[in-house]
């Protein structure tokens, strides 16, 4: 078969593939970022390129196939860009975190002076060293890795008999992975995983100060093969290597964080002992190479929601070895550990107080509860809020629109975009201002209708009604930026999804939105939320502003504190069943408070008292 | 560089290696058996080689480069045979063994019919298999293997949630190795294994009913690197992949047994989800791949005695990939698993009489006591009675002469051969007979001096004085078979070194020979001696012949002991820890018995009261 190359614009990679292949596959073998949400089926339009450099043809990219050489540019809004990943300061304050748990972690380095032997002591090696493991630290180790029990007598003899020794907790048994001569100060060090299903967050702990010492974010290499985890279950399962494929573009996006972390902050991969991390329960699964295909398949059960301790080296991870990964425990297939870990670490374990917990992206997972009971459920969002499904969506990062302003008036937009860029699209938190403005200003009515009676420039009909956001000359992308009706309706049920799993759950529990103490919006979108937008469009309850807050990546937090005490680790396994996981598709309830949540804010304006309020005082001006 | 072919006959194997490499590396690449005891370093003579066809060189194969395309003719006395494994009736009694434990092996299958989940039930898969386990069988597992979790799913639906689940235990916790659809009839099998210097046996055992259905064995194939312990122990060290190459021979040795044994039962490797292995330190190092350098070094140290247990596919043995392989723990450097395993399986525990297990190759491994204490040494024997050494020595195979009786008027000797060939050499069991017979027969004085004063034509001196035991007409190897003055004083230094042992330990304990009850004689190669010979040469001590029991491989019946009963491996476990080892070179006793014992029988004759007494009727007639 032939070969031809490809190069691509403007990062100019040159990558060699075998005639047939498509422009997508070339792209993923080049290492270059190249967006496809739906995964490469044709249908979401995002991997549009220029094929050519003086006269070119625009394609998508997978759907072209190479017969020939060929020179490709990515136009900008078709790349994946470095994500704007949560790394504020206010983030940072996991530091502490751990102070609420006993600082005991399942990883650590102790230094040992061995007696050397002679005939009348020739205890063996491995005996003198737990011996001494126990007398110095009062540690009782089970054993050793057979790798390191390979390499140790060596070790032990260039010390002297003096060596340092790293031992880690495994199924309740402590096990020496490592041995090096002498005194070794260097600490050891644990990495914290969110493994979401569009960025990975890595930190890196001191294991003896319990300190992060450095962290890191990127996209999720996986999103080549699909912006949401139904499309990438599907390439799972419709590809003979689809779901080696997603695990090891997993692993390598985490390889990648630790590589950028390691070398930064001069460390050894091997000096990295252990690993936890947490994800949904569809990127937990992928993560260790387990088939995700009966998630999706009524009645959705998870091949396991609590994985078992395995070492990096038997699943790819580039650090120590021996280094035990853990994954957070999920609650059920569509509550994962990402849930676990940031309810344990957000919500006050102690306190009778009623809070609710939000991470809202492709689905919104929902937990509501105090110290004695939890339930959660998770209520299919779509992607809409992630920048599928949506003609102008995007994700967070530079060239998004993420603050629209309309002009009562003359109905023309005013927007705010991260980066020093020209708008390319419009991310979730956007979208939720656009909606919320455009019915403020009357583009839309109640029932996300756009009102092309209005008589404006900026309301026009092409294949269908939209509203012109921004147009071609100030945009990135050299066309206008719309909105459409047919995105409106995708939004409306985003969020009313949203709304209908918070009425469905309360109702369950036989409460009120008013019983809610606090509500905690987690997740790097959640952080974006302009909480009066999302609760002027009827996604979240009417409750006083002071009453939420922005808790980040709580993911993190709670993988830290795993990471630095087996006491949270069990607590979290503990956590994880407790929850009382509700079906949402069982009975009608949640589909006729999804029905009614359609409207914005609501058919029942009663839900939300502050704004009927605020439309009786405009009434009244 | 340049690669010639090599053909070796009478095989007619060809192999292709580069220009340069050893007549040696050849044979072990082209797989053809070729004996070098003192693992290719030109000292032992043994793997002299035909070079070329119509007109030939001798040479020995390590000795000889390949510089052009050759044939090779491998002669009979340089060809590593089958051994002669013990395979005998008696030998089979282990599989009534272990009904003096309790029947519970670390793996096993169980049936299991599993609620199909609903969204009412949404239950994931592992939870559910192993609420049934409980619930079905009693078995409270923790987990599941990685590469199991990867593939279960699908078994579990394949089975209409009726599956056959492999259980193992692997450091206290029960695992799921295996989850096959619907109910798998088939048993659980196990594999107990003798990894011996010389020969490797392998017993298949039905884990349900504790049934061997059946063994298999063969040379150890790291023979090759040489015959004894030390010459491989140095292989390892002084060469940078002699560890790794020693490790996959005998790996390779075990995998070639458990196919011979798969293959002729009908069984997929995959049934064979457990493994217990015995052998000496040594032989567990190596096959750990664990370096063996400091069991030679003085204090002798190794690296460990209790080796951790591990996965199949994780050391290379091609059964389950998840089956667990256990090692039965070794006491000391020099005395090992098999020690451990032999005298668990064949001293009755519960007994107050007195009792010695002896164990002779290359080293003589001695345990006296009873329910109450144990003390073991080790007697370096060295190689004499298992071939090397001795100019004429050999392995007990085909070809070996294994009985001698010299006529006392003619001195010549009517010797008895394994096999039906002619005579190659003397294996352990000929050599102590022939000992025994020169004495009586006046070839030889009680120092072992050749009387070369005799005036017979079967005494001559050539390099120096020798007995001719075969004429080159009756031999195999077409040469005369003698045994020289040096090969008598190797013979009495080995069975010197077994005696010293013996008074030894028995000192240590203020004992003497009469208070032994039982003596035990374990191994290949004590099963073949002739007690009354031993005796003769003061080998073994002056007891009646009632008291000594041939009792084979015992280590085999302690591997399938421990295979079937998690209390016999335990037992085992504490078994290793209660024994007190002696080390032979503190102190002058151990030295003084040595040379008091280089006489036949010994210096002092009190010692040997019914040869004694023999003599003085011989004398009185």
């Amino acid at each position: 078969m032939s070969t031809y190359q490809v190069t691509f614009l403007p990062d100019n990679v040159t990558t060699a593939v075998c005639g047939g292949a498509s422009l997508l596959h070339a792209a993923r073998a080049a290492g270059v970022d190249l967006n496809s949400p739906c995964g490469g089926k044709g249908t979401c339009g995002k991997c549009a390129v220029r094929i050519g450099e003086s006269s070119y043809t625009d394609a998508l990219a997978c759907r072209t196939e190479v017969h020939c050489d060929l020179t490709v540019e990515i136009p900008a809004e078709a790349r994946m860009k470095k994500q704007k990943v949560l790394l504020s300061e206010k983030q940072l304050d996991e530091d502490g975190l751990w102070r609420r748990y006993k600082m005991d972690p399942i990883a650590g380095k102790y230094h040992l002076t061995l007696p050397a032997p002679d005939l009348a002591d020739s205890m063996n090696d491995l005996d003198r060293l737990l011996k001494a493991l126990k007398k110095e630290h009062g540690i009782e180790a089970a054993g050793i890795s057979l790798n390191c029990l390979r390499e140790f007598p060596e070790a032990v003899r260039e010390g002297g008999f003096e060596v340092t020794v790293t031992v880690v907790e495994s199924g309740g048994r402590c096990e020496i992975i490592g041995v090096t001569p002498g005194l070794d100060e260097k600490p050891a060090y644990g990495a914290a995983v969110d493994i979401g299903t569009t960025t990975v967050v890595c930190a890196i702990c001191d294991l003896k100060t319990g300190k992060v010492i450095d962290r890191e974010g990127s996209y999720n290499r996986q999103a080549s093969f699909g912006a949401d985890v139904i499309t990438r279950i599907i390439h799972a399962d419709e590809n003979k290597e689809g779901l080696s494929e997603l695990k090891e573009a997993a692993v390598s996006t985490i390889n990648s964080l630790i590589e950028a972390l390691t070398e930064r902050n001069g460390l050894d991969r091997g000096d990295i002992v252990s690993m936890v991390c947490g994800g949904n329960t569809v990127m937990t699964h992928l993560f260790f190479g387990v088939t995700p295909k009966y998630l999706r398949l009524e009645p959705y059960i998870p091949a396991t929601v609590s994985f078992p301790q395995v070492k990096a080296a038997d699943i790819g991870i580039d650090i120590h070895r021996d280094a035990p990964v853990l994954a957070i425990p999920s609650v059920a297939s569509y509550v994962g550990g990402d849930i676990t870990a940031g309810v344990f670490a957000i919500m006050p374990g102690g306190s009778e107080e009623i809070n609710l917990f939000i991470d809202v992206g492709t689905n919104g997972e929902l937990v509501l509860g105090n110290c004695e009971w939890l339930v959660t459920c998770s209520c299919s969002a779509g992607p809409a809020f992630e920048g599928s499904g949506v003609s102008s969506g995007m994700r967070a990062m530079d060239g998004a629109v993420d603050r629209i302003e309309i002009d009562r008036e003359s109905l023309r937009a005013d927007c705010g975009v991260i980066g020093d860029t020209k708008p390319v699209g419009v991310c979730g938190s956007g979208l939720i201002c656009a909606l919320s403005e455009m019915l403020a200003a009357g583009v839309i009515d109640r029932a996300g209708k756009i009102r092309t009676d209005k008589g404006n420039d900026c309301i026009r009909v092409r294949d269908e009604a939209e509203y012109l956001l921004i147009q071609s000359e100030e945009s990135g992308t050299g066309s206008d930026i719309t909105i459409t009706e047919s995105d409106v309706k995708n939004l409306l049920r985003a969020k009313a999804a949203v709304f209908a799993g918070i009425r469905t759950m309360l109702a369950q529990v036989h409460m009120d939105v008013s019983d809610i103490a606090n509500v905690y919006i987690a997740g790097g979108f959640g952080s974006n939320i302009n909480i009066t937008d999302a609760v002027q469009i009827g996604m979240l309850p009417d409750l006083p502003e002071e009453k939420y807050e922005y808790v980040g990546n709580s993911c993190i937090k709670g993988a830290i504190l795993g990471l630095l005490s087996k006491e949270a680790l069990a607590a979290m396994d503990g956590l994880a069943g407790r929850m009382t996981y509700i079906e949402l598709s069982i009975g009608n309830q949640f589909m006729e408070e999804f029905i009614s949540a359609l409207f914005i804010p609501h058919t029942d304006l009663g839900l939300f008292p502050s704004l009927q309020q605020a439309g009786q005082k405009q009434g009244k001006e």
